[in-house]
């Protein structure tokens, strides 16, 4: 592709040679010649040998090929997308796999090795489906996903159009609850609801997303969750929410909207974050509570000010004691002057 | 199944029609006609299409066709495992399983596909066996088991009878235990031990429980372990816990029976949690601490009461500040009462 | 094998029948005869029936038969080696597992049943490839790895001597990385660069450890990793570091050589821990932070005698209100000396 169709493509100012042949992308400081990188900053502090760069519209510096748009490293996660697409199998199903009478496979699909495919399961169009992925009953797999190799997805799920699923995910297990019977132990609560993933959304490898009790887990259009996450039965996540690798949410919160939750998050159940809330990693959200918009930190969760205020108040008790015992000595001293 | 079979079968007290039919379970307020549900509360605030409700035996509303029981959220349970049971695969085993030649089915066993069972391993009757599952040599499994897909069994383990793994759960690997050789670095421990799970224990998605270094782990009968949790070599696990999801517990610690563990609590080794005790999400257990009975919180651990009233302490740090530097001030007054 | 053998291979001073033949190893306690044991302490405190007991060089004991030398956990852990090798498969392929015809197979390779190999894979001599196993394209795997059952390795990954992956690791997946596009959403940020495990690595079951963004992902030679640790892209983890479970280390973050990192850890991007340091579990490392040797503990992460003061200055708060109560009292008494 052309330096000039790039910038065409991307809606882009070029300077420099319209003509140069770019194959790859590639960060700054490690690109070579025929490849194309990003810069943030201003003004350019390193090297690089791309033979184009994408800059901000107020960028300073001086090089040989540029393209200046508003959002160099949006623009550089998009035409990455098109010079190095992730990898597609050519459509066919493997001669190994396992597949129901009654599975549904629309146009151009591909199902590796040792795949399995219930029972009056439908897969999309172009869909692709790894080496050793486990699809049950009656689930539907929309369009353009690609599920990784040795993925579960237990029977009635329902996956949207351009899903990734990473290797080791697990889609509609069980959830976790029981009621307990006196000294006989617990007895199992039906874990027979609904598991919903909408379209565009990403889950990293062995993340585990539990079907509903009685109702339905949901993942909103466009949420992006990274690896080994846990979202229990019941959970509903709104759209275009980013999840933290490592983060546990329990049965029934729900996470409206375009926040972003960060790693090693616990949230208890029931809890509500509403759209907008960004919560630091490691924060602990007690069941029940509400968060509001702005950024939360800590455990229990509170908004990241107080907590700043109070870490420096912690920091000071040390003094406030040093303080104290200066005062206790100056009214013993005040009370018996003779001494 | 009818109105009045229903009452018959969980000792319940029905008002209303005997006759209606019952085909399935619901919640509340999504419940259908032909469908039962329950209520905990002692009146009902909202409306249901159920066409019977589980009710406590001082409900107080007005529905249709009722039966009353002690407990109705343990009475929905018990009737939603006999009208929706799990799924039963039918006997058989699937041409593309792999089975030793000496490994041993007892009656009825389900086996999916590309399953492999090792050499010298026995499965007991009724038990099921997902697609893709590995079992090793010299592995027992019980009767009335489900081993959902892509699970992982190590060679030697010893399984109950009604135990669920659910997909990928890793049951046997080896633990994690080193010794340092100077500048050579680690030198393995050998991971040699036993590993047990005992009757009726549920184990959650991707959850991973090591073997023994020398000696033995063991997950004790009616046990629920819910999904990513981490479960290390030697460590005992009694009879009838409830561990939440993405808990690590560490070498050796004892958890007792009836314990109930919440999500992502950190146990340190030889750690001993004595029976009856409760333990708040995101709690930390320091090595070789001893927690009694009673509810637990925070990191390191502390009695629930405790942990609050250090909390509201912590919150009340900014308001001793103000009132020592009243008190500076008023004793700079007395000391100087001419100024 | 014979006590005078063994004592001869260790290196280590025999005191008893040196004609003993030792078949396993055991723990002290539960050693039976022709076991082998040992013992750090310098008296024993119980009885063992094992054959031979390793002691310290300054063993005080009154023992039949026993081997003085320097480490005896580490002398322990060499000839449990030898005594009780792991499981080592007959070299061969399985007939069920799916090969790509420029995959290449060196010298006594193991292929288990429903194993996948990806084009231009390369699998060095004596490596084992157990059950389920699904390596990717352009993979190299060295020689003398144990690569364990449903272990997922990802395109273009390099692993290499003497490597142990248990079950459900995850090598090699997509990094987390999103730029935001507005409205539309998150727009994928190319993950497409390289991931190196180095020679005489372990790593615990269903841990993750992602590709580099455009960089490398590398973990140094002689690193242990255990259970469900996540090690996002672009970090870089020295040699002969310890990982404990959980622990969750974000992008192009680097642990130099020698750290230890307890369990449930949580390191920020950019951060670095410099060579030496050791990290309290539940520890919480902010993003950038550089961590000093020493021993640290805490979120956020501060040294552990700060830690410990700080502790013990918020156990002190209560008595601090107290005080200043009390001064308030005698200020007034002393202002109003009437009353």
């Amino acid at each position: 592709m052309k330096t000039g169709e790039i910038a065409n493509l991307l809606g882009g100012k070029l300077t420099g040679d319209s003509e140069v042949e770019i194959d790859l992308v590639a960060a700054f400081d490690n690109a070579a010649p025929r490849e194309i990188t990003f810069l943030e900053k201003k003004v350019d502090h390193g090297q690089t040998r791309a033979s184009c760069v994408l800059v901000g519209e107020d960028f300073d510096g001086q090089l040989p090929c540029l393209i200046r748009l508003k959002n160099p490293k949006l623009a550089f996660a998009k035409i990455a997308a098109v010079l190095q697409p992730p990898k597609k199998n050519i459509a066919g199903v493997h001669p190994t796999a396992v597949l129901a009478k009654d599975a549904f496979l629309e146009k151009d699909v591909f199902i590796g090795a040792f795949v399995c495919i219930g029972e009056n399961t439908q897969i999309g169009d172009r869909t692709q489906i790894r080496a050793g992925a486990k699809i049950g009953d009656s689930v539907r797999v929309g369009m353009d996903c690609v599920i990784h190799a040795n993925v579960s997805i237990e029977d009635g799920a329902t996956i949207g159009n351009g899903v990734i699923l990473h290797p080791g995910v697990v889609i509609g297990a069980d959830g976790f609850g029981y009621v307990r019977d006196g000294a006989a132990g617990y007895v199992k609560f039906p874990q027979i609801g609904a598991i919903t993933i909408e379209d565009d959304v990403e889950i990293g490898a062995n993340t585990c997303i539990d079907r509903g009790a009685l109702g339905e887990t949901r993942i909103g259009e466009g949420t992006k969750i990274d690896n080994m996450v846990q979202i229990a039965h019941n959970v509903q996540i709104g759209k275009r929410v980013i999840i933290a690798s490592q983060t546990g949410i329990s049965g029934s919160t729900v996470i409206e909207d375009d926040c972003v939750i960060g790693g090693q998050v616990g949230f208890g159940d029931h809890a509500r974050v509403l759209s907008g809330a960004i919560i630091g990693s490691q924060a602990g959200i007690l069941p029940g509570k509400i968060v509001r918009p702005g950024v939360w930190w800590g455990t229990p969760v509170q908004p990241l000010d107080e907590y700043k205020r109070q870490n420096a108040h912690l920091k000071g008790i040390a003094r406030l004691k040093d303080e104290v015992k200066a005062l206790r000595q100056e009214i013993t001293a005040l009370k018996e002057p003779g001494k």
